[in-house]
């Protein structure tokens, strides 16, 4: 049900012709209230498409009422015209709805230098409004692929109230030019502020600690939209649950298509002095390409995580560093440990904890495998 | 010649057993003085192998009677057994030499975690000696190799002195279990602080620009040793130009080395407001996957060129990047530039120039492109 299953809300996903393939890249969601509070998160790369620098400027006001996404262009590093194509497809769907533009948000995702054919995406957006349904959060969801192999919904119910969403991206923070966009939705009645703490603390720890191959996009985006349809404001720690839920979920799903992938990997910082120190750690295993195609060819290649913690500033000593692959101990106060051959390589999913036995934090980072498929992906995406 | 071009130096390279192969795998370079001046610099990873942890006691006398590579394990993760490898190896080349252990530099390489064959290595340091010739420098080059193929040396002559050096590694700073490896050699009549000072800046914009694919190994290192025997003592500038210019022809023998690699990619950051910021970005855009797809794929994206600049914290305006390819400058003011098609990608060359337009500063940092070889080579590594 994704956008659409929490109540107050319409959606569509039409092929405005914007792809080439003919395939659906134009969706749209709308908040029919009665509230129409809203929160975002953005992605931290200084360069930042037109729609990222447009909907950073709506969010300001805690408002959202629609929000429009095209595949098939990023719309960024489009200069002034690119800027202006933004504002315009946000003039058109406020025109067709009847509210203010500033209300309008906007998400693109695509190719990067290249302006939109805004001669397709906006009629699109009329044909868009008028297939508008409380049923229409599949399309949406179709709607915004780009190298995903599958659309990616999530729904949280709980008493009386709903959180639903939708997500593209394959692999994540985020593939360039496959970055990531999500639409949250819900019909708690609450206000924009705590939209904005649940939607950052969830994303903290869910969207920003998947790393599948460690490139940020121009365009990511999460936004939280609450119609406060059901009438029912919860607490805002079993909000914040549920908003948790619902990404942890959509997160979940971006590694497992991740581009090229066919290992999952948890990598889980233990006994860290800090949780940022956790954070930096899993963040350059998780980036360690050496590591990456060790884990694609099944090798349990400890020396290549401690190589990676080696380059990190977090608090440790080399001699007390022990790292498990698996669930075998492979490596014990910085050398050898249980015999490697336990590891059992064969499934998809790969769990690495590294204990930097310096305090009593953790984070777990989760990123894929380097693959022969991510290079020949990568390679042929725009030509 | 490689470290036998300078007078003063005899160096041995021999088949020991260490590798299962039967290929060579230990080396020995000796300084027979009159001076025994020398200076190092070593991998900053935090976890660092037992011969680094012994070489950076060796190195603070500033005097290296002799240096021991091994190649085939690089006795990194071993902990107080890898230590006493490396030392009892120490002794062994000092007692069949006459010298002080405290002289003898050691180097490994290989993979990590596993501990060096003692009862092959230390009998192999007994004929490698019995080999040791003026003629030696080839045959020291070549057992040093681990994924190398083709070993690598350079040498410099100037006025009646020389500067000489070998090195290994396949792809830079560094392919982890491929670890750099240099040694040089000069007969210049120079003291210890000299030849410190002149390694320091040479490194510094040579090999340590040279980021084939982000990882950094736990036994990196680089020696410079000086005999003194041609009784010339050169200006500074004129003994740190030489220096350099080795360590720029050996970083560029490992570019083109690199493992699975097809193109090799010079980026030049200019008009940076400091030379910090030059070699962030340069790194940046280095380090970044998709880019190194692409341009595996003769794709001149420069949309991802400024994605990854967009990660960094250098001064910049993004509406005012531009970017070259080959010439082209495809990315003007932050949006599209030049006709992407006017790019010619067909040859192993690949120039990016990165304008940051903050000022006038530059650096220029090598890298390669990411490829399904470098996926595979290094997915079958350990096993």
């Amino acid at each position: 049900m994704s956008v659409t299953a929490a109540k107050g809300f319409t959606a569509a996903g039409i092929a405005a012709g914007i792809k080439e393939n003919g395939n659906p890249d134009l969706a749209l969601v709308v908040n029919d209230g009665p509230r129409r509070a809203a929160a975002g998160v953005f992605t931290s790369n200084r360069v930042k498409a037109a729609p990222v620098l447009w909907s950073e400027q709506v969010l300001k006001s805690g408002q959202v009422s629609a929000v429009v996404l095209n595949s098939g262009g990023a719309n960024a590093c489009t200069g002034p015209k690119g800027f202006q194509d933004t504002h315009a497809t946000a003039e058109k769907v406020a025109e067709v709805l009847g509210r203010g533009a500033i209300e309008v948000a906007v998400c693109s995702t695509g190719l990067i230098g290249v302006l939109l054919p805004m001669d397709k995406l906006l009629p699109g957006v009329e044909t868009a409004a008028a297939q508008l349904s409380e049923y229409g959060g599949e399309k949406a969801a179709i709607a915004i692929k780009t190298t995903d192999t599958v659309h990616k919904t999530s729904v949280v119910t709980r008493d009386g109230w709903t959180v639903g969403g939708m997500a593209k991206g394959a692999g994540m923070l985020a593939p360039g030019l496959a970055t990531m966009l999500v639409v949250l939705t819900t019909d708690a009645d609450l206000g924009s502020e705590t939209l904005d703490k649940a939607l950052r603390a969830a994303t903290r720890v869910t969207f920003d600690r998947v790393d599948s191959d460690g490139c940020m996009s121009t365009n990511d985006t999460v936004l939280l939209l609450a119609s406060g349809a059901s009438g029912v404001t919860p607490g805002y720690d079993e909000f914040a649950e549920a908003v948790r839920a619902v990404c942890d979920d959509l997160g979940q799903q971006l590694i497992r298509d991740a581009e090229g992938a066919s290992k999952d990997i948890r990598i889980e910082v233990v006994n860290a002095a800090t949780e940022d120190d956790a954070v930096e750690v899993g963040r350059s295993i998780a980036r360690n390409n050496l590591l990456k195609c060790a884990i694609h060819g099944e090798d349990p290649n400890w020396g290549r995580v401690l190589s990676a913690i080696g380059t990190t500033s977090a608090a440790f000593e080399p001699d007390q560093l022990n790292v498990a692959i698996n669930g075998v101990w492979v490596c014990k106060n910085g050398s050898v440990g249980e015999d490697r051959d336990k590891v059992d390589m064969r499934y998809r999913e790969v769990h690495i904890v590294a204990d930097l036995a310096a305090g009593s934090e953790t984070a777990t980072i989760w990123t894929n495998d380097l693959t022969a498929d991510y290079v020949h992906e990568n390679s042929a995406y725009s030509s």
